[in-house]
């Protein structure tokens, strides 16, 4: 008798494991089972959606050749039986089998499964807070959702809007929303936007929201919603303030939807999703889980964590697949973090840890290095690409990378991931031989370099000082010594001021008598992007200076804001 | 007494090694000499100042803040003696000295040296072919000639010029002519341009170029220059047909320029590059090397090659610094064979081995999988990549990466490039974190999805058909059972015309009495990008097919005329 493969979702992990499982097993039965009515949904696309870089939604569930994913699809090119507006309602674990309910109609009906695979998916959290319910605040997280914002932004009906969380979601919701005209604030609890960036990578990515127009407003939560006649009009932030608007956004994050699971004594784990081993098995041997709704192993840290990302689910599906075909043969090992953003003009990625997560994980000996340069000639229409690198001092082995700007962000973040993929170390990345022509990079591609910085310091042949330490010292009323080694134009168009004194490269050997006599006064170095700045502090070492450092990144990677 | 380092040769290796050395010695001498008049000139920019990318010859060498790189910007700003205009005629090892010649006056001196590194670069190779020296017969290697050749270009001083030589240079300057409105021809002694490339690569690269218009001719080569008054009026190929042309380009490749170390009794190995350790030291050990004169490690052969690269020649640089200064302490491990090439809307990449670089270097057991696929959701604005993976098959260990098309290829170049750095294998690779979004790739990355066929096939839940394979054996008289997977409007676009026949594949299953009685017939399958060809080889070896096979990158990836 052919098997019985029941799958419990119909968005991401769940067509993926149906799909996989027809290529393994032509002769066998597979049962997908979705709540709502949409099937295979591309749902990371939903921002570029309302934003209106397409608009047909069909483009959302389509096959590439404009095929749609609808039940008669998946039955007659794929050999799947797709009930969609059914609701999973139990797991009889004993029996195998699951209930389900026909929504419309409310019947109900028992499954039989040989193996099970649960693909429930994650729900958005919605805080409990005051007006929370009123017409005009929604989540980003359903076609439904989706296409009703996108009739807010397409017919103008809101003139302002709030995006409550500035994550991934919330911030492609705010571009979605400014690209459709609508004046847009971001309101994020945290003291950043974008929590898997470092505070002062974020600050960059936030600057260029608010050149944008972007109101973003970091460290208040929301604390009311306001409404007239059951319809938002404001919200009220801590502090009292309140922000004028007809639509809210909710952002705050997803949380595993396990209630099913649990409900069958499945184990979950801290992080809220179904526990799973290597080969996505949960503690029930013919019940496999995928997806926003397990838990998976972080590969740096070793810890089990929620990751509710598209691709992985997608990949997490094809392994179950195999598993519940052919038996336990296929591993997945894990992840590491990856994200990526586009934030208008810029792009904000990291994979791995960050220096904050580093440190939240017990690290103790961090090694940073923020590196700041085009990402490819001048000659060729260069774009800054802003790099932070953090590694562990004691072996060399890379931890983590983020990166923000203009340039070419994508490749890099990728090529740290193969990386981490790989457990590099510093020495196996100082000479790597990557493609390279000026139309691509430039010829010491940024990811280099910014290995190189790492190696600098990692031996001890620079000394570096963060932009938020130097900004923390000068809050407190510090005047330390610091040196600007750009030329006097490049001065002239942009200026810290900061207490900086313009001694440009070039001069610097000239007018070492301008320095404090006493040769153990810290000094501090910068240049547009700190290669002169390191040029500078090799120089002043050798000239018997024992305490320069070079504020990384420079003016390119400054944060806060300028006197010019 | 402060140490003195001699450098000979500023391009690339040449100011590297200077610069890195100031930085770690700032009280030492150190003196550069250079043949020609520039110093660090970015000559990859070449093509695209001949191409109109940009029209200032300064910006090729400028640093990034517009400071031009001349002897008294390396005196001012890094410490660093220029002679320009000065040729090394010899070196002498017993007392560590160096003859050097001043070419305007002809003056000769000694130098003396405590550490000299040799950066004296690669020449172009010129063939004897009759003639050679006429008028409008250029190479483009050096500033002068990227002047010039800009020149020709600017004035429009020819409307017909041939490129001798399919390589990186080559198809470039082809580019930058058709650009200039030149009508360019390309003549290829080999079967195929772009020699790093396999020929099924190379030839989708072609096509493109002939759909821009460039006369792109291969399997033949230039027997004769062909003059009118001292000028060059046409090249005469193999076979006899002349093509008329005013300006003609050698880029048939470089060799290592090695006169000089050998005349001093250097090792040179088989290449023709200077012999140098992993520390960039010639068999004398005051003597290093760097740059194109030297031969390097292969990583993935561990032979030794020939690899005059820009971005290699400054890892190097940076290398020799450090061993010169502080003893040898940092290692040049090798290179793993990385190129990319811009061609109009195309791009086309490499890393590692190619197929038949890998049988070349005798593997025997080698899988491939060519994957072609959108490089994002369509709805983003998506372009084709074309991958073609090339592993070991008794390890599953990758050895090469090549990729094409109109999409993101930089970036899954970089990653395989990190993936052979890291001596990753399939297994580590199915399950890859990479930055996902959709402005950026699709869910499943196409580097991953490669990576996927490449396992499909190892495991053998697929058989592949390369489009060369199927060409040679259709142009022999065979007719295969051919079947296009596509649906019929797809096929009313674009039909290969092999003799093949439409089944959808949502019809397949109930077609099969269309199919040959006999179920050992051979059957080949294939779609757009032969993801439905897979599909659909999975039915039928279901239905008891057994000798199904997919041919790999479908209708995108097929190199030959189509019919439609």
């Amino acid at each position: 008798m052919p098997k019985k493969y029941v799958i419990i979702g119909g968005s991401a992990a769940g067509p993926k494991t149906a799909s996989k499982i027809r290529r393994l097993d032509e002769d066998c039965e597979i049962l997908m089972i979705q709540k709502g009515k949409y099937l295979s949904m591309a749902s990371c696309g939903y921002p570029y959606f309302v934003g209106g870089v397409f608009d047909d939604p069909a483009a959302l569930i389509n096959t590439p050749t404009g095929v749609a994913r609808d039940p008669q699809f998946f039955s007659k090119v794929k050999g799947i039986k797709v009930l969609i507006e059914t609701e999973a309602t139990a797991i009889n674990r004993e029996k195998k089998t699951i209930t389900v309910k026909d929504l419309p109609s409310g019947k109900e009906n028992e499954i039989f499964y040989d193996k099970l695979v649960l693909a429930t998916g994650a729900n958005p959290v919605k805080p409990p807070i005051p007006g929370i319910d009123l017409e005009g605040i929604n989540t980003l997280q359903s076609m439904e959702d989706a296409i009703a914002l996108k009739d807010v932004a397409k017919a103008k009906k809101v003139d302002s809007a709030v995006i409550v969380g500035g994550g991934l979601i919330g911030i492609e919701t705010c571009e979605a929303f400014e690209l459709a005209g609508i004046k847009t604030s971001v309101v994020e609890m945290q003291d950043q936007i974008l929590p898997f960036l470092d505070w002062e990578m974020a600050k960059l990515v936030e600057n260029h929201m608010k050149a944008k127009g972007v109101n973003v407003i970091t460290g208040k939560g929301v604390t009311r919603f306001i409404g007239e006649n059951g319809k938002l009009s404001a919200i009220e932030i801590s502090g009292g303030e309140q922000i004028p608007c007809s639509q809210a956004v909710i952002s705050i994050g997803v949380r595993p939807n396990t209630s099913l699971a649990s409900a069958a004594g499945l184990k979950t784990g801290e992080s809220g999703g179904i526990t799973v081993n290597r080969f996505m098995q949960t503690n029930d041997p013919d019940i496999y889980a995928a997806g926003d709704c397990v838990e998976v192993t972080n590969l740096i840290t070793r810890n089990r964590q929620h990751f509710p990302m598209g691709d992985a689910a997608n990949l997490q599906g094809r392994v179950v697949a195999q598993n519940v075909v052919e038996g336990n043969r296929e591993e997945y090992s894990g992840v590491i973090g990856t994200g990526i953003c586009k934030v208008f003009d810029f792009t904000a990625g990291s994979t791995g840890l960050s220096q904050k997560l580093a440190e939240r994980e017990g690290y103790t000996n961090i090694l940073t290095a923020i590196h700041a340069a085009p990402d490819k000639p001048g000659f060729m229409g260069a774009a800054p690409v802003i790099i932070k690198l953090v590694a562990a001092k004691s072996t060399g082995k890379l931890l983590g990378m983020q990166a923000v700007g203009m340039g070419d962000i994508s490749k890099r973040v990728s090529m740290a991931a193969m990386a981490l993929h790989g457990r590099l170390c510093i020495s196996d990345m100082v000479n790597l031989d990557l493609p390279y022509a000026p139309p691509f990079s430039p010829a010491i591609d940024n990811f280099i370099a910014a290995v190189h910085m790492l190696e600098n310091k990692w031996q001890h042949q620079m000394e570096g000082i963060s932009s938020v330490e130097l900004k923390a010292r000068l809050d407190t009323g510090e005047k330390p010594c610091i040196l600007d080694m750009r030329g006097p134009d490049e001065f002239a168009q942009m200026e810290l001021g900061i207490g900086e004194k313009l001694i440009p490269l070039g001069a610097l050997r000239s007018r070492l008598d301008e320095l404090p006599d006493d040769k153990n006064t810290e000094i501090i170095l910068f240049c547009k992007i700190s290669l002169r700045g390191y040029e500078g502090s090799r120089i002043l070492k050798a000239k018997g200076y024992t305490n320069v450092k070079v504020m990384e990144g420079g003016v390119l990677a400054w944060p806060y804001p300028r006197k010019k």
